[in-house]
């Protein structure tokens, strides 16, 4: 079975890990957002594709659900003392060695997808990781600041702002411009099914769906598509992603979400259990759904969530 | 009193410690080597301005004479995980931040002096430490290596190979069409002395001398040059001076390095007491010679020595 993942960072890489889990045979493709890619340093940081390269790759800071475990954090202090931010974000010393490498490799002419490769060739996250385009994608954030308008970094906004105030817009610069990354769309075409991590509808999801391509391969390949909601019992489960949602003018409600993404799109739904209310709406959408858990404890939980998430597609399917 | 300085590494530095202690009052500015500059991971490594900068900004690590002290390793180790070398040039996390703040300075245009002057901003080193130039020069060692003719970057000469083969020729690349930083010529013009610590004559010493116009400004300043042995009973105080001696066909004695700089260049010479049986060889070829213990065994012993240096100056001019 080929399965296609549109992931995010720590919901997609924890999923993901579920999803071997739930089916080891399977050849999975994952398509990494890189809206939330930033130049820190000189270096080129691309954390949700680490995330899930870590996550996979039995490196990740477990507790924190990104970052390196075993971490220290020398180089930041030091640049610190040289006057040298941002300090807001925290770049770990053996996490460093990976945007150097990254960062090199770029600098030598690699396009990203061939530089993600070469660095999962240490990880051997068991799965195939491909950026979503080799194009630089940055998404930014409207806001209004010390009462100025003015557009920042998606990771100001979550990271140093702490997504503390509205965000009026969600603009991924560069998305309209950018191509799918080589292997993206024949992933999409050759896919069985293609799954939605709980992962950020807007600023994870949305993005990789705003590079100018890849919609219209997931909803023209004629496979199920299912996804899981990020959004359990009107909160998100991680993060801040009321505030971007309610930047697109969506409500913070599993329903919502799938509304948002839309029958053109989306085949199925799963929703948690205490949203079991809304299966009804979402069917009436024209989208397929069922309640079941969908906390990510630990890895048995995740892969029963997957397995869900497969059955759905089977169900959808037939 | 006004005092330039010719640096290089360990030798320049510990010295240059000596002469703050020795002149406290003095306005010291420091011409550093750059001829082992080298690009490592990406980024600008400059080995003998660090060395200066740390052992008088307090940070160097005292025992090996080069690096940080509480240095750890984790970005190097990470690296080498990914396959990414080379290894043999011990890059520490403390000092990996010098090297990623220089290298996004370089990058964003500033010249090298400016970058050095903005590191210094941190570490005080209580002397004017400006860089031989701003141009790239490159010290390569011709070799012969599994039979064959090479050069080799001088770090790999140096450190890789531990000078272990001999060196047919030194050659500091891009040294004929290089121009000396802004405030070198400047510096040596408006000096009261100009000193020659104990460093490595032909690898640091001599690549600054290789820069047009650094010579020759120093020939013409009218004020004493004097210059420290790095060589005390015939061989290296500290690491393979001997190996690139013999490439530029100068034996590794006290006499023969001050003979090297001839006397149309140096004034004085400072030998070890074990060799106070070249003091007339030397002072026959034009050069005023002292015996005086050289080994800088502790700051004091080092400070011992610039006085004795300042001396033989004031004993040139009068």
């Amino acid at each position: 079975m080929r399965i296609v993942v549109l992931a995010g960072g720590i919901g997609g890489a924890r999923f993901l890990r579920g999803l071997k889990k739930a089916a080891p045979d399977a050849d999975i493709t994952v398509i990494g957002n890189t809206g939330d890619d930033i130049h820190l340093f000189g270096l080129k940081v691309c954390p949700d594709l680490d995330t899930v390269m870590y996550t996979l790759g039995g490196g990740i800071n477990e507790e924190q659900g990104w970052g390196r475990t075993d971490e220290t954090f020398k180089v930041k202090e030091e640049l610190a003392a040289y006057g040298v931010g941002p300090e807001w974000f925290g770049l770990g010393d053996r996490d460093f060695a990976t945007h150097i490498v990254r960062t090199q490799m770029l600098g030598a002419g690699y396009p990203l997808s061939a530089v993600t490769q070469a660095l999962c060739e240490r990880w051997q996250p068991g799965v195939r990781l491909i950026p979503m385009s080799d194009d630089r994608v940055e998404t930014h954030v409207a806001v209004t600041l010390d009462g100025e308008q003015k557009a920042v970094h998606f990771q100001e906004y979550w990271v140093r702002l702490r997504a503390s105030v509205d965000a009026h817009a969600i603009v991924p610069v560069g998305a309209e411009q950018a191509k799918p990354a080589p292997g993206v769309l024949e992933a999409i075409a050759e896919a069985d099914v293609v799954l939605f991590p709980p992962s950020n509808p807007v600023v994870s999801v949305g993005t990789i769906l705003a590079v100018p391509g890849i919609r219209e391969a997931i909803a023209d390949a004629g496979v199920p598509v299912v996804g899981l909601s990020p959004i359990v019992g009107d909160a998100p489960v991680r993060g801040m992603a009321d505030k971007v949602l309610a930047a697109v003018g969506v409500e913070t409600t599993a329903a919502a979400v799938a509304e948002h993404y839309g029958s053109g799109l989306l085949d199925g739904w799963l929703v948690d259990s205490v949203d079991a209310g809304v299966v009804e709406r979402v069917e009436s959408a024209g989208i397929r759904c069922r309640a079941i858990p969908l906390m990510m404890t630990d890895v048995d939980a995740a892969a029963e969530m997957a397995r869900a998430a497969l059955a759905l597609a089977s169900e959808v399917r037939a």
